[in-house]
């Protein structure tokens, strides 16, 4: 792997959609050569696929299938984009990626470390982010955040008992892989910004 | 589980559903209390992944993603239709299951039966057919009778050559699972449906 890839993980509301983007702006000013995705989706098929996983009407989903569709979103994802993109040198950086499957299906909806594990060996085959920002705030702060925004997305319109349980299930994984960091976001976005740019910085990833 | 679980597999040509057709009218003229029903798909949810496992334009679909798709759809079936229509007493009669699996992405795709079992063992839960009907036709033979049938299909259209693989896949399962049972259909469509009708009574699932 020739270039550097780094996830961004947080519970919703956490503010990873914003510093995403400011992250973006920061490294196309600085002339970097990178990617900038996400999961669910990132490719055409992995697109088709999140539209199922977030689709309001589908209630009836169990946990087994989300997070086989996950799974699969992940790895057609990765081969389509992530895996090109770090043969080629490039920093890649995504909206999510198999932590999230750990903390969501695994965790919180009680599938279990050793399924998540499973089912994701094939799907993100050698490729470990080299460095993990996990966007660090309790759920009900970042609910009164996130009020009134849209919910017809399946997965955000799970309530705050669930979400908590995503932030525990997320909060294990801290000690579990030192790749695993959390960025402190309760300030401002800009001083959370500048909490990453550090982190990132003192990881060697950017100047 | 008080029903009894039958699952029919075959390569593309040999005649399956046509067979599944000649079971449905005699079940229902004997007055058996069954499901028909089909994989990938048989749910609302489990149809919209078929839509995308077998969309023709999707030539770019890795085969892993291939094959957490299709246990994606596999256990959504089974929760919403297999397992309630079982514990019900039904007699449910399935067109493809985890068998297609192994012949399609274990062996012909080359995931091995490894990755296979894996993904699936939370896909079929506690659930095994009862009995597996194998419509055994060389797939150059079925290949004829298939001639100018629908080609926008994903995985009809991938060739002689790749369901020779499949149907040499499927053969490996004869010696392993004492449930799966070839049923020679190189004759006429009505003596095949008399070797079914035959087995089934064998086994006591219909008199």
């Amino acid at each position: 792997m020739k270039g550097k890839f780094i996830t961004f993980e947080g519970c919703e509301g956490s503010g990873k959609s914003t510093q995403l983007r400011f992250l973006g702006e920061y490294l196309t000013q600085k002339g970097v050569d990178f990617v900038m995705t996400r999961e669910p989706g990132g490719s055409e098929i992995a697109e088709d696929i999140r539209r199922i996983i977030l689709n309001g009407r589908y209630t009836a989903m169990c946990d087994e299938c989300e997070a086989l569709l996950y799974a699969a979103a992940r790895v057609q994802h990765l081969k389509e984009v992530v895996a090109p993109a770090l043969e080629s040198g490039k920093l890649v950086v995504c909206d999510r990626f198999v932590d999230s499957s750990f903390a969501y299906q695994g965790y919180a909806r009680g599938l279990g470390e050793r399924f998540i594990s499973d089912i994701n060996r094939f799907a993100i085959q050698n490729y470990s982010p080299d460095l993990t920002i996990f966007l660090d705030i309790s759920p009900k702060a970042a609910f009164e955040r996130k009020h009134g925004a849209d919910s017809s997305d399946r997965m955000e319109s799970l309530g705050l008992e669930f979400h908590e349980k995503v932030y525990e299930g997320y909060k294990k994984l801290e000690g579990k892989f030192p790749r695993f960091r959390p960025v402190y976001c309760g300030g401002s976005k800009f001083e959370t910004a500048e909490n990453i740019k550090n982190l990132l910085r003192a990881e060697n990833i950017i100047d």
